[in-house]
């Protein structure tokens, strides 16, 4: 196969995969430097990457993407393709060519990262990543980064709504064939895994990820046939007690009946349309009262979060949920407020007063504090140079220094573990499904004079 | 760079961008036709690509995407990778060797395809692609296309509207640090392309697609330097009249007077904030006042074509757009409901009736019929074998036989010129931004008939 169609990003370009004016100011930077002799050390910005606000109805976020990110930052570089493309830009005329002959091709992402772990939870206006170095290298990350963070924060975030209302019952992720891109997909089977999914549809997100994918029959299966018990029997005879067998293409109970023949020998049906909780009740009973007591129920059908609350308050009998669409887009707010921007140049704090877009300035961390029970309290966001709140703990951990990891990274089992066990932390009134807490977010006296005293000069 | 971690999917695994069902399936058609001694050319399914239902407020959909499903068609191959992951899977252990000896590494997608043309108009329940060849073929495209379909079509969709209410004025996509990962990104700068739009602020998009990537600076630009006017300076001086100066960090209007000293030199002022119908209002006054009558004004800040239609109807004096995050996650409703169905199995129709969830059976075709002004009236979704409509057009057109492509596909600027000429003869009732009228779907007697007698069969 020639060429990069199939996913259009690969190794030769994705230091590309970003907006054009990241690289109009890298140049201008470049350039600039170079006619006033200004050399990289004395040229350090550090950025905050963080979220404005919730997306709708939620009271809190799990970062999700870093080892993407990480991976981007080690190994981009310009290669000889993008080179030639950005020097036959018009609009780089009377930019000097040793920035594309030396400059470029020498290029490695030399950044000192600070980030929270992945699968932690957090709120607005916190920075989940904190970038430091030469500002042509810490401006060009911006796209790639929001880009990468801004999704699969989203999809963790709405994945951690959907496990806690489903506990213990399996949940697979769904949603390919909605995500937007087949890369999406990948990212979103990653993120929801995260957020503690038990495993996705998604084959790359097996073969390159390790999330174990699964799935068995479409209708179409059911209709290949000339009625619906030979497709089950042939399916059954293939795949025996890893078989789950589709109910519902023409009568949901009636088939249920049919397929008792095979016992305890499958594993599942699946029920994909109609009232679910109506379905579940009678095909447990159906399973139940013919020796299939084994067989477990799955559904799915434009599932999300409240969906799956009502179908089991209801106490629909359902032992696992396949969510797609709803997850894979978080269609009741499809985008995270992620943005980046530069808090500190040359030891200088910056700030951003544009109309309603407020950002903290200077270097900073955020302390988590937990009540005597061990339990979430709140955030304080404070600059570096202040003294360490008492039982607390510093979210942002320094992960790379001058392009170099120096921490590792944990794996997605790790990431999930740590996910699960965190969360519980979380007081349960943040985990409801409206929004209905203030921002549980202090900001530091110092913060506060540093920003009255940048607004005033 | 080593492995696939920038992009995931490159053209080594392309063929499992896939949900896993569509394998477990696929090795029991394998399994089932070798038992039984059934040959490729006794297999043979046909699946329609339809949508179900509009997204909200939606009177039609542009169809887009459809280069990327043919190069994937051409090209996606069972590698040595891929194989030896399914074959190391537990449930394919009652799969004949041969099936991973023979079959997948001599596999190519065999398969007819009948698509309508990038760029046109279309509605729900209208077969947009249909595909038939052997079963396993037929089966295994599944979720690739859906997913390549599903995201193009939404966002050309959304573009369109945009388009509709922006008409003349210059429409740039700016979504990509909100698009669901990078490579949604791309789709998203093809799609709202084709849709209209004049460029994109992605790089990729340019780099591999040819459209035409632009941009200028971030708020990070103007602070990293010690006053907004040396930044201006700086900028200018290297970008000459390609510069497009951001003026909204401090003060919109002190900042337009600031930069009037360089009259017409300057390509354009961006307005990122605020009320923007207030601010283009005076900066137009300030620019006009100072000799600057030719730069021209931008504004971004997560428009949709609701605000544009709200900024011209009070005549701000806004020459472009940027349109980001509403577009690329097509933010008021981030999915289409398309499906893929088998409505044919070995010259047989088929036809799916769970709950609220009907398909149309038999091989169709859709006529496309205008009135005397040549104007849209409706279509008509008919049997292939039927008699064609006079005075009628037909949308689905054939693309690929037998894995071969038979048609020559248009460039990018080419769908983009058919898209703009196509939707002048749609009604301008259609084009309102709410859902007002019923489906312009006519379905053939013939047709009715079929589903009459499939159903009580």
């Amino acid at each position: 196969m020639e060429g990069p169609k199939s996913g259009f990003i690969n190794d030769q370009n994705v230091i590309l995969s970003t907006d054009f004016y990241e690289l109009t100011m890298g140049a201008a930077y470049y350039q600039y430097n170079l006619d006033n002799n200004i050399k990289e050390k004395d040229d350090i910005a550090v950025f905050d990457l963080f979220i404005r606000k919730y997306p709708k109805n939620r009271n809190y976020l799990i970062f999700a993407g870093l080892e993407q990110v990480i991976h981007y930052l080690q190994n981009a570089r310009f290669t000889e393709k993008t080179i030639e493309f950005l020097r036959k830009k018009e609009v780089f005329k009377k930019i000097d060519s040793s920035f594309f002959d030396d400059y470029l091709p020498k290029f490695k992402f030399k950044l000192d990262v600070w980030a929270m772990r992945e699968g932690n939870y957090f709120f607005p206006n916190e920075p989940i990543m904190k970038i430091q170095g030469p500002m042509f290298h810490a401006q060009l990350t911006e796209t790639y980064i929001l880009n990468v963070i801004n999704y699969q924060t989203l999809i963790a975030s709405k994945a951690s709504r959907i496990k806690n209302v489903a506990q213990n019952k399996t949940l697979l992720e769904f949603g390919t064939r909605r995500s937007h891109s087949p890369l999406a997909g990948v990212y979103a089977a990653r993120a929801s895994y995260i957020a503690g999914f038990n495993g996705t549809s998604n084959v790359i997100a097996d073969i390159e990820l390790g999330i174990d994918s699964s799935g068995t029959m479409a209708h179409s299966f059911i209709q290949r046939f000339d009625n619906e018990m030979e497709s089950f029997d042939v399916y059954n005879n293939i795949y025996g007690d890893n078989s789950i067998l589709l109910i519902d293409t023409y009568d949901t109970e009636k088939a249920a009946k049919k397929i008792s023949k095979f016992k305890n020998s499958i594993k599942a049906v699946r029920i994909d349309s109609g009232d679910l909780v109506d379905h579940s009740k009678k095909v447990r009973k159906i399973l139940d009262e013919n020796g299939c007591e084994k067989v477990l129920i799955v559904a799915s059908s434009d599932l999300n979060e409240y969906k799956i609350k009502e179908i089991l308050e209801k106490n629909a009998p359902i032992d696992a949920f396949g969510v797609g669409t709803e997850l894979a887009t978080s269609r009741d707010d499809p985008t995270i407020a992620g943005v980046y921007k530069l808090i500190e140049y040359n030891r200088k704090p910056k700030i951003k007063i544009s109309e309603d877009k407020l950002t903290y300035p200077g270097k900073k961390q955020i302390y988590r504090i937990y009540n005597t029970q061990g339990e979430f309290k709140e955030d304080i966001l404070m600059l570096d140079n202040e003294p360490v709140p008492s039982n607390s703990e510093a979210l942002l951990i320094p992960v790379m220094k001058e392009g170099i990891l120096i921490t590792e990274l944990p794996d997605l089992n790790n990431i999930q573990k740590y996910y699960i066990e965190n969360i519980e932390k979380l007081p349960n009134k943040l985990k409801e499904l409206k929004e209905n807490q203030k921002n549980p977010l202090a900001i530091s006296e110092e913060l506060k004079r540093l920003i009255t005293s940048l607004k005033n000069s």
